[in-house]
């Protein structure tokens, strides 16, 4: 009967992988390790000394340490990866992919490693790709690889939502497929305030403009910053994902997961409505479509394979 | 009877005001507008928003904008003052002092125009000279003008000392006077893990080493992250004190208060016990101290009227 | 710029409203004041005492106190009604409704008194003619005198789909019209698990069945422990109702309302989707009904202004 | 690498343990099981699914069941007992003491058949007797059986203290030592307001008048009460313990603990400083004692042995 505590262990500690890690221990859901590359193992240290520190005022008792050694990630419960270069001005999109997967794939063999039992949650864009390579490179389950992106849209949705109707963003929820960015598929029908479809309460060119705001979202962040991209709510969205596996809640999210025929995809990782819990993904729930979001999803996977195929 | 909620601002939209706007909308303690100056405004917007859209998923529900015009900060209930520059190389102590001053005034000139009934508290450093012209220039009553050092620094003794005795933070308590850094004095024989003091469970030479260490507290961040200084820490710490006036909890903490005459100064900031509740400062503790003890709280005294006098 | 605690009075010392005392303690909302009759006042001191003892180990920093003196809920921003009498056995409907009512009356006399600008909020049965009740007596506007019954029947119902489906209740949402019990008017159509219709994810007679238990819920306690009714549901959906005021957080929650037309009703308080915000019930959301809704509708305010003849 | 729920027992139905079940499903910190014997198997059910029922409002997921059936606590990690009668007017100590003992042994029994690996917290009283009697029943290894008093004392003693000082209760601590009540022995001068010995901030007279309203804390509520005891912060106490253990947090509390040489005494339990940890208590912290303390201690340590020798 053991009390040891979970442990988690980031991968990448730029700001969403130091959020990340800041918020898994403010919900005391374990022991959590920031790992960075050797070049920046004092920053990744600081970091997450200065995050200890926070703890004592914040009320929360959960350790949380920096490093370049996967040693000290061993037997990790989950590990969240968020590892990865952004898209410079002038590099190729297809040199991007190149790159990511370079790194994920380094990153997985260091996983399979030191937590072979482990779950794996990746956040890296293109994020559909990346998965697909962690899957591919652990040789896990498909149930303990998932991806992040729907829960993370569906947060933005409910926010410009909120913000139109002057409402409290508790009781507004929204519903993604797809992709992420342009090739995301609203479910808007599936989108409710207090529990009312919003296409009631907000007029359609409204809502079509929150839509395209939403798909946008990781943009407008960009474009605000200057230099840098989100990284509270990307943080905020893995750590919903983590606690929903390390307490078993069973919710009800979207994640990036693995078809094997569920909506007639094969072999390709997509955002689809999935049961979190124990196990990982538990579940994927089959929505019937309406042949207009059909098409979307067919876009989606569409670009998902697009992608796929500058894999090596 | 108004349900108003309260609205704190924060101004300084680097990442120490940043956390500290996210984690007072985490807890919902009011509606938080962050404030940079207008060559910043795109990024502060590009925070606040990125924060407000991890809401959903946090589940909280505060409002958090992002500005340069202090109009929106009207009628805020708190300011607190994370605006600033930091000492860089070949900068000597005075040009630091005096940029910052000039700052501190036109801050609070502005905090004083649009928010006259407010409470400041102050992060810049240096604090107990910073509090001191922000005091001056607001015109405030003493109670309502605060500045930060003691809360951040016995987190960081805690921290050590938990790690030390391998026991929860929870149950670490720290005493400090004077000022931050080398002028911090340590109350060890204040300070306990499960109410037992120190002394008692730590050697005195590894006590000695967690003091020291506690002192350069500040230093040993900056020095790991290469580029900048702690941010999660000290923003954790203005919280609390933001906490315990907004819910009128009449904590004690340390806090950097004017004296007048209590320890035996007149007219300066110093950091000293102080009780926090809905007036602001309400009552500053006097402790017996030590002759040792006194000494060094002279030191700290002296060194305050030092960087004061070179405030314009 | 007072930062004064919030001041909620509890009427009513009894499990519901010793239990809504606790909740909203925690939940550091405000001071509480639990008020019971003048030969309860031991007991309902001795509750307040045990509760406020709890206060150091759960980490909450609120007051609460006992009292038969109304003159100790003075200047309170809300009051709960609890207090009333269950329906006994032999005892028939008219002189439940007409010894409620007089409590009711006398209640409402001492809060007008000693807090005319507060909100209440009455949970006591019928709820729809004991809110109309206090409207009439106080002289309150229409806005802040609200009645509880649909946030505790869809939490019921969110109860009983989540064991359905085996998922996390966070995900589960619900939706009832109408009054409690067998006159709640259930909308399946506005319900979901994680977004998706319920509608298309239980055989419709298992769903029948859920709405039965729904509608019996109350009855089921009840029945199961032999002796008294429900506390904790009941209570934990008060205190949902006064955080959404409390913290202006316009939420989407259902309320006894007064009437003046909407829905096709008149003069009278009916459970019906609100806004609730720092104003009490902001809004009135009126939603289409289909024919089958409209009539159940229909019958639970024919049975509300059944039991409101019996008023005097 | 297992993410199924923790799974904690409760037993013993009545106000204790149903609070102690609430509060434990409000923390997450695993399923909980609250059972009572066969005639009051309703009763536990009802109040289990009304707990059960505020989840969806209170935001929490953790399922809580009632039962009589032991094999419904099978795989517990904790088993909390709180069952036993109280001492009724005209029953005499011993038994009182022979009573508890006989349900002591067969709840033993039972937990042992179904939770061969659990740990077992204690607050039945007389408590230092009834741990013991777990203790011997069980079999188990004494860092697993563990009794509750001294966390409920010193919150009391905290609540005391907050008041006369009109201070935040999260800035007091206390510390006791021995049994519950009139055997306690409290360390005033390990008691502090944010780290200030409480002797130099109350006089001698009102600190003692507080010590002893402590000892006399339970009868306090008693008196109050009329019919029952203390429950909230009894449980909150309980929660807290689990949580040290659940939760791996090295906690320095105040348990009941089997010593065997430590401050002099052989073979009893009895109240001193603990590590609770993962281990359950991890290490028994030997404290130098002034002669009248010690004095105290032997005076309640005589005592528990005195109830000890009615034990059959």
């Amino acid at each position: 009967m053991s009390m040891k505590r979970k442990k988690i262990s980031v991968i990448g500690g730029g700001f969403t992988g130091a959020t990340t890690a800041f918020l898994l221990a403010q919900k005391e859901l374990g022991d959590v390790v920031l790992v960075d590359i050797p070049q920046m193992e004092n920053p990744t240290k600081g970091k997450a000394l200065d995050m200890l520190e926070a703890g004592p005022v914040q009320g929360f008792d959960a350790n949380i340490t920096g490093t370049s050694n996967y040693a000290d990630t061993a037997d990790s419960d989950i590990v969240v990866i968020t590892a990865g270069i952004a898209r410079k001005p002038g590099m190729s999109r297809d040199d991007l992919v190149q790159t990511n997967q370079k790194i994920m794939k380094s990153v997985t063999q260091e996983i399979v490693k030191h937590s072979p039992n482990s779950y794996i949650l990746v956040l890296t864009n293109p994020v559909d790709a990346m998965t697909y390579t962690v899957y591919k490179e652990s040789g896990f389950p498909k149930n303990r690889v998932i991806g992040q992106s729907g829960v993370l849209d569906t947060a933005r949705f409910r926010t410009f939502v909120a913000q139109e109707l002057n409402l409290s963003v508790k009781d507004i929820t929204g519903f993604v497929l797809g992709g992420h960015g342009d090739d995301m598929v609203p479910l808007v029908r599936y989108s409710y305030a207090g529990g009312i479809p919003l296409e009631t309460l907000i007029p359609k060119e409204r809502l079509d403009a929150i839509v395209e705001r939403t798909r946008k979202g990781g943009g407008e962040i960009v474009n605000l910053l200057g230099n840098g991209s989100a990284y509270y709510a990307p943080a905020a969205s893995l750590v919903e994902m983590v606690e929903a596996i390390l307490k078993d809640q069973r919710r009800v999210l979207p994640s990036i997961a693995y078809l094997e025929g569920e909506y007639g995809y094969e072999g390709i990782y997509l955002g689809v409505p999935t049961i979190l819990g124990a196990n990982g993904i538990e579940k994927i729930i089959e929505l019937e479509l309406t042949e207009e979001e059909k098409k979307q999803l067919d876009q989606s996977a569409a670009s998902v394979k697009n992608v796929m195929q500058v894999l090596n």
